[in-house]
Order: C-alpha cells, then sequence, then structure tokens
C-alpha cells in the first residue's frame, strides 16, 4: 500500500475498528454492522479474485438496491476493480451498449434481470462470467456460491487515484459516455458532504435512489464515510418510506420529485420527525410544504454531476429559495464566457469546475475528454450565474448540450430525436424539456410531418417506448410545419424553446 | 491551475465568496473579514512577488502570534511558497540553526525580535531580504511597506501537492529536522477535524498556542476551512484568555497544560460557556474538573505530529479517559512490530501511520526520511498499543527516539544530553521524562560525574539554560556513580528509565 494512500477499503477498516456494532446497511429488517460489512466485503472480493477479477477490470452490475450490491461495492473497492453499473430502467439495446462500452469481465444481474442477461450473452464477448443473485438459470453462476470462506486477498497496490467507477451519462451525441471516478475523488466529493450536513455515526440514510445513480450512490457512501447506516430501498414505495423513516430514525435523504410529495401525502403524524435534511431535485410547493410540516427538517438545494464525483454546491432551500446553493468545500466553480474568462457576478455563463472531485475523463473518448478539460476546467455544460452572496442560480443546459431532467433521470434530446427521426412520418425534430409540475421537467417532442404522411402524438410516443428506455417517452408533443434556423442554416434550439417551452 | 487541484488560496476564496462578512481573525479589537483576509493576502503575495519570492522558496519568521503572522500563512500559500516558522523560544544559536537548515530567502522578524535577528545577518548567507514587523531598525525593511496596493499575481501554476510549510520537530539526534508538510496534506488532515468537531463558519477559536506550533498552527485552519474565525493571542493570560472566551463566544481551543487549568483558575461565572470543544495535553485533574465545572463542554483526548501535518486521533475524554481516542477519518494507523507486522488487540508496538496526511519526508535528509517511510508506513516512534474498541492507548516513546513534552514544547533528550556533556564536571548523563503535575512532563537528568570533579544540580540546570532554550532545562537532577547497559555495553536507557522515571 502506497504511504499517502487512502481508500475506500480505509473507510471500511476503519468504521469496523471504531464502531464495529453500530448498523452499517439495513434491509427488509436485516441489520449488517460495520464489522459484519468488512468480513462480507472480504470474502465477496476473495472470491471475485478467484474468479481472476484484478486491478483495473470492469465488473458490470445490473441491479436493484440490494444488500448484494453494495457487498459488490465494496469488493470491488477492494481489489481496485472498476464498478460499471447499469441504469436499469434502460431497453436491451441501451444496457447492450453499455456493457459493451464498458467491457466488462464479469456481469452480475440482479433476481429481476436473468433473462435480460441470458438474452444479452452473445452480444458481449469481454464477459467471462455471467453471475445472478438469488435462484438462477443454469446458465449463470450463483452469486452467493461466490463469496470465499477462507479470506486470502491478494496484496494489490491500490491506489486511490485509480478509476473506481464507470458511470454511463452525458449522452449530448445521442450515446452515454462512460464517467471515470476514481476512489479518492469519490471519498473528497462525499467529505464535502459530511462537513456540510455534519454527518456522524449516527445518520441514517433512506436510501431510495437507485445506486447506479451517483445521487445514491454519493449519499450512501457519505453517510459510511461518517461511520453511519444506510436503509437499503429496492423499489420506492411513499407509505413504506414513511414507515421506515419512522421506524429506523432516518436522519437523511436523496430524492427526485415526485418521491418527497409522496411520501408527504402518506405520511402519519410523528412519523418523519426523525429527518433532519433532505436534498434532491424537487417543486418549491413540495419543498415549502415540507418544512412546513416538519420544521425541524431542512431541504438543501444542490448542483451536481456524475462528472464532479457528488453535489459540488449545496444550501438549505431557505437560506436562499430556488438558487442552486453555494460551493461545498473542495470545490472550486466559476461561472465562463465562451473564452473561459470569468463572468461579472449575476451575468450567465457556463458552469465550470476544478477541484480534486473532478472525474479522470471520459472512458475511450480522448477528444471528447480534451474537450470538456480544455484551460484547466471542468466544462459541465450547464449554464447559469453567481449572485453577490456567492450562491449559484442554474439557469439551463448550453443548448448544445440540453439535457431533461425528468424524475430524477438525465434524458438527452439527442437520444430521442434519433429514435424519432427513425419514424417513417417524421423528417425533423427538436426535443426539448418544458416544466412539470410532477417530475420537475416533461420531455417535449417539436415534430416535422413528411409530406402526405400522417401520424398520430400516440404513435410517436409508443415509437419512443419501444426503441429506448419508456421513461424517455415525450409525454407532449407538437407538429410544426418546419423548424427555426439560424443564419448559418442550422436548427435553432434556442429559437425552439422560446417559442415551444411550455407544457 | 491544475485540473484536479483545490489549494489554501482556494479555501481563502471560497470564504470570501461564501461568507464575505463573517470574521475570519480577531486580534486586540480588530475585526478582520474573509473578504477582507483575501484582499490582505493578496496584496501581501504581490509584496513577497516583487520581492522575487516565487513557488518553492523559503520564507523565515521569528514572530509571536500576530495579524501579520496569519497575513503571511496565506501570501505564503498563495504564492506556492514555503513558510519555515521558527519557535521564538529558542536561543540564538537555535534560531539560527533552524534558519540556516531550511535557507530562506526572506526573513520576517515580529517587532520583539528585530534585535535577535539583526544579531544573526551575518550568519544567514541565503537570505536577500529583513523584514521587521513595527517600527524597525534601518537595517530592516518594515513589513508594512511590503504589500501592494495593486494587486497583479503572478499567474503561478501552485499545486496542492507542493510543499507548504518546513516545520522543525524530531531532535531525536540532538537537532531538529524539518519536516516537510503540504497544502493538500494539511487540508486533508483539518478536514478530518472539521468532520469530528462538526466545525462551521459560526465556530470561533481561541487561538493561544504559537502559530510556528501544528497543534496552533492545525486548528486555525481547521476553523478557517469551515469559514469560521480565530482570535490571535499573542502571548498567554489566562484571565484574559477567559475574557477573549466570553466576549467574543469562543467555542474551540487547543492548549497544552497548565493554560486551562490556569483559565478555569481565574474564570468567572459564565464566562466559558459558549466552549464546546478543546484539545491538547493535559491532566485527568484539570480535565476532569473542566468538565465538571463547565457541563455543555468536551475535552478531546488525542494523538497527531506535525510529521502527520495534525491530529491524527481525537475521540472525547469521557468516552475513553486516558486513552488518546479514535484515529481520525483520511488516517490508517497501525500497530507494529519490530518488522512492520501488525501487533494483536491489547500489545505494544510502534504506531504507524499511512494516509494524505501523512508529511513528504524531512528537509535535506534522505536516509531519515527512507528508515522513516520504510515498508509503506511512517513510523511515529512513539509506542502504544489498541483496545478492543478501537482507542489507541499512549505508552511513549521509543527508547532510542524519547521526547519529553513539557508545556507544549517538545524537548529530545538528546539535545539536553548533548549539552551536558559539554559541562567539565560529567562524563555521562542520561535524560528522561517523568510526569509532572503542572507541565504534564518535565525534564530529569541522571548524571555521572568526573572523578574527582564536582557540581550541583543548580550548576548543571544553568548551565543548560544558558546553551539552549530555557524550557529545555532539566527541573530534576541526580548524581549517579554509573549508568546501566545492555549486553551489548549500551547504556540501557529503559533501565534508567524504570530505576528513574519518577520525579
Amino acid at each position: 500500500m502506497a504511504l499517502r494512500n487512502f481508500t475506500l477499503g480505509d473507510v471500511y477498516r476503519r468504521n469496523a475498528e471504531c464502531f464495529p456494532d453500530y448498523p452499517a446497511f439495513l434491509f427488509k429488517g436485516e441489520r449488517i454492522t460495520h464489522a459484519q460489512y468488512l468480513r462480507r466485503v472480504e470474502r465477496l472480493a476473495a472470491g471475485l479474485a478467484r474468479l481472476g477479477v484484478s486491478s483495473g477490470d470492469r465488473i458490470g452490475v445490473l441491479s436493484q438496491n440490494s444488500l448484494e450490491m453494495v457487498d459488490l461495492i465494496g469488493a470491488v473497492a477492494l481489489l481496485g476493480a472498476i464498478l460499471l453499473p447499469v441504469n436499469f430502467r434502460l431497453n436491451p439495446d441501451e444496457i447492450a451498449f453499455v456493457l459493451s462500452d464498458g467491457a466488462p469481465c464479469v456481469v452480475i444481474a440482479g433476481a429481476e434481470y436473468h433473462d435480460a442477461i441470458v438474452a444479452l450473452r452473445g452480444s458481449l464477448p469481454s464477459v467471462r462470467y455471467f453471475v445472478g443473485v438469488g435462484p438462477v438459470h443454469s446458465s449463470l453462476i450463483p452469486f452467493s456460491e461466490l463469496s470465499e470462506t477462507d479470506v486470502c486477498l491478494p496484496e494489490a497496490a491500490i491506489s486511490g487515484e485509480d478509476v473506481f467507477a464507470i458511470i454511463h451519462t452525458a449522452a449530448v451525441g445521442g450515446r452515454p459516455r462512460g464517467a471515470l471516478l476514481s476512489q479518492t475523488g469519490m471519498l473528497m466529493a462525499q467529505s464535502s458532504l459530511v462537513q456540510a450536513w455534519k454527518l456522524d455515526e449516527r445518520d441514517v440514510n433512506l436510501g431510495v435512489l437507485p445506486l447506479f445513480h451517483l445521487a445514491g450512490l454519493g449519499l450512501m457512501l457519505a453517510v459510511q464515510q461518517a461511520g453511519g447506516a444506510s436503509l437499503i430501498t429496492a423499489k420506492f414505495e411513499a407509505a413504506q418510506a414513511a414507515r421506515d423513516i419512522a421506524s429506523e430514525k432516518v436522519t437523511v435523504m436523496s430524492e427526485f420529485a415526485p418521491m418527497l410529495g409522496n411520501i408527504l401525502d402518506q405520511a402519519q403524524p410523528g412519523q418523519l420527525a426523525s429527518l433532519r435534511a433532505v436534498t434532491g431535485l424537487d417543486t418549491p410547493v413540495t419543498i415549502e410544504r415540507f418544512e412546513t410540516e416538519w420544521p425541524n427538517a431542512t431541504f438543501w438545494v444542490a448542483f451536481g454531476q456524475s462528472e464532479t464525483s457528488g453535489l459540488a454546491t449545496l444550501s438549505p432551500y431557505r437560506d436562499r429559495p430556488k438558487s442552486a446553493g453555494r460551493p461545498l468545500f473542495w470545490h472550486h466553480i466559476e461561472v465562463v464566457d465562451g473564452d473561459d474568462r470569468p463572468r461579472p457576478t449575476g451575468e450567465t455563463g457556463e458552469i465550470v469546475l476544478r477541484g480534486p472531485t473532478v472525474f479522470k475523463g471520459y472512458w475511450n473518448r480522448e477528444a471528447d475528454t480534451a474537450a470538456t478539460f480544455r484551460n484547466g476546467w471542468h466544462h459541465t455544460g450547464d449554464i447559469g450565474y453567481f449572485d453577490a452572496d456567492g450562491y449559484l442560480w442554474y439557469v439551463g443546459r448550453a443548448p448544445e448540450k440540453e439535457l431533461i431532467k425528468t424524475g430524477g433521470e438525465n434524458v438527452y434530446p439527442a437520444e430521442v430525436e434519433n429514435v424519432i427521426r427513425e419514424h417513417p412520418a417524421i423528417s425533423d425534430v427538436v426535443v426539448i424539456s418544458v416544466p412539470d409540475p410532477q417530475w420537475s421537467e416533461a420531455i417535449k417532442a417539436v415534430c416535422v410531418r413528411r409530406a402526405s404522411r400522417n401520424a398520430t402524438a400516440d404513435e410517436i410516443i409508443d415509437f419512443v417506448g419501444e426503441k429506448i428506455a419508456r421513461y424517455k417517452r415525450p409525454k407532449h408533443i407538437v407538429f410544426v410545419d418546419d423548424l427555426p434556423r439560424t443564419a448559418k442554416g442550422e436548427i435553432d434550439r434556442a429559437a425552439v424553446k422560446s417559442m415551444h417551452g411550455r407544457a
């Protein structure tokens, strides 16, 4: 081990020594202490090492949140291997793309995804072992058989600077790109959240967000770095979430609309009394209702990306309602013009960032990486400004990098446009984001039909749902005669947005 | 600036943006806000740059705590230069040694040390500029003239990995060695203290320890990283400290015996009510009295070194009285045998450590550095054990590296022994630590007189006081006929200690 190194494995070891009997994970009535967690991940790591997994190898995982998944995260970290989590809401083609791109040597499927993985076997030549959780197909290795009882881990020289996870995101060109996140970057990003929320070993996180998403993974790690516990939830159900908060005295949570509103609808008197801090994306109506009904709790506004290893800004909503909050420790954020010169306070520009939490680049995309990191800044593609008190205000995506955040999922217009253009009745399309009271944002497609061809809105919506993940279907379709163009003849996305940007 | 960099300058900039009007430093009625502090350090850095100071250059400073000193710390950090603070309690020869060893290009003397610096001028060839705070000799540059009004800082590529300070310590061979501390190491060490103490922008530190000492510098930085304030104290005076705590609502403090006891003696009813966390070295009697008289406050036991950039363990005294506490985040600590194999729980061995807070080596001492870092561990030279709950227990120094901690100062027996051996009446001597109710530990010299020569205890004590810093004088002298030896014929320090280790 290197002298100045501190890795996720060191977090697990420190927790097992300092807080051995405190819960690390809670799942369907099971309680895994920090001491037990360390033993579990050591055993699983030994089993993966036996399969030949070593430093730098990718392990694909397609699973709802589960104890197996949190064990896998820890085992991958101990081996210096790379976690390749797949959004389980993607359709088979999209899943195949992510797994082909990441080229894992092992793929692990949650109980719900055995069929999906078996169907993909032939198209994933990099994969040497397919593993399934629970009772499995004969063609899958049972996950339960992986763990070794006799732990003899190879003495690997794990560096915190090594890549720990590849998170596919940023599909501005129509296909997601894998953001490379290091152990040190993740630990430092979450340490700034530990500082802001003053997390300690008594905190309990309600893990309702999927762990393939950095918002779910990040808060789980932050609470773990403080010695606290995460209650793992496979599928969000609002009344159950309210009961879990009450029974486990949950203190913190990260969520995307409409989760919090649904919990508020279902909560019985007193059930949410232990909850002190919530962050995520939600509407002012829900946030203000939450803080009114549960006055001891604080909703924290935030800005972050997979590319920044987690949150980069965070402040109480009530300190500056509707802002994105102020920069967290370890993050230096600027708003710049097209030449990367700082914009004056109050003036809008691209949000750029530097610091130890910046990702290490896009997997196998050197040109994209170089462009994103030009002039020593990570270019977020997000547009905003700082006010005179240092609060960041989020304005939207750069027109060429538009991103729709609906129900916590990132949808890139290009993905949806590429599909709609395949429809025989459509000659051109622009997909934009419109405000939505339930999902924060919804998808709207502004379509041009071919002469003499016809198609209804429902046909287009269904067509998209068959080709890519269902959450990427437009909620709104409008048909227009033609699309506005710039002087250069390119489609003027900003003009489309200003004409059609209402629901 | 490098993409994944975060430096002390970024801390000052973040504070100026997020907490512009919060106090950063309080000194004799002056209040310097975070916004003002950033401007002050930028102006001073520009002035130092005009003198030719750039990345990697050393700036010597011999000063009591002052606003000028905290400005200097910030300016040095902005330039990527290296702070070389000198313990002002050393005698002229010792001061000359530290300044010669560090070879600074600029030396800055506090108002009390102009004569001392002027006297050393001829023996410090590396120094191009001698600067004095306050009204100065004609041969010194006035500090007040250094700051530039027109700030135009050179665009230096400051890396957090660069050395930020050289702290002279670890004089096991009789002369102190300079421990090289990086900006990143310092920030990470203090971030673990921010986490443990949940520091935020409302915290106020009573800075009674000198800033040349890492215990003083570390807590000042930790509070600054949280956006809080430090009240700078030039000279400790107990009644004034109690009044300062009351008037500025001080929340945290680091101290060495007998400071806290003296404050308790002087405190008026209610004066210490805001104090919530204190750490340092003190006696169980004082700690228990403190927590009894001020039940809202907690005394935290700790272990740390200059070589670990600050504290490495920290826990409430009441959780495990007389232990050294549990490992802080970012620190992986083991207790090992002579071959660096982990010792079982409860078994004593050398305390070793790895993590990003480990220093970068001893300045110009490659062999010492390699020995200290052998097998991928920093060897602290301290002996201790872990109990079953993960608390570290400090037992003492390794016999060959004995260190006496008296009133917060480190005294290495070899320094004192070398002086006593120069006395014509003494043929050999072993210097050891003995418990002391006031200073935690006191210095005891076990001396062998030459045949037919005589010397009294007071003569020996005065002799030491003339040659090295007065705090290094033995409090106790015993004369013996000879010293115990090992089978190899070497002096058996452990045997001396067991025979004479009481006051």
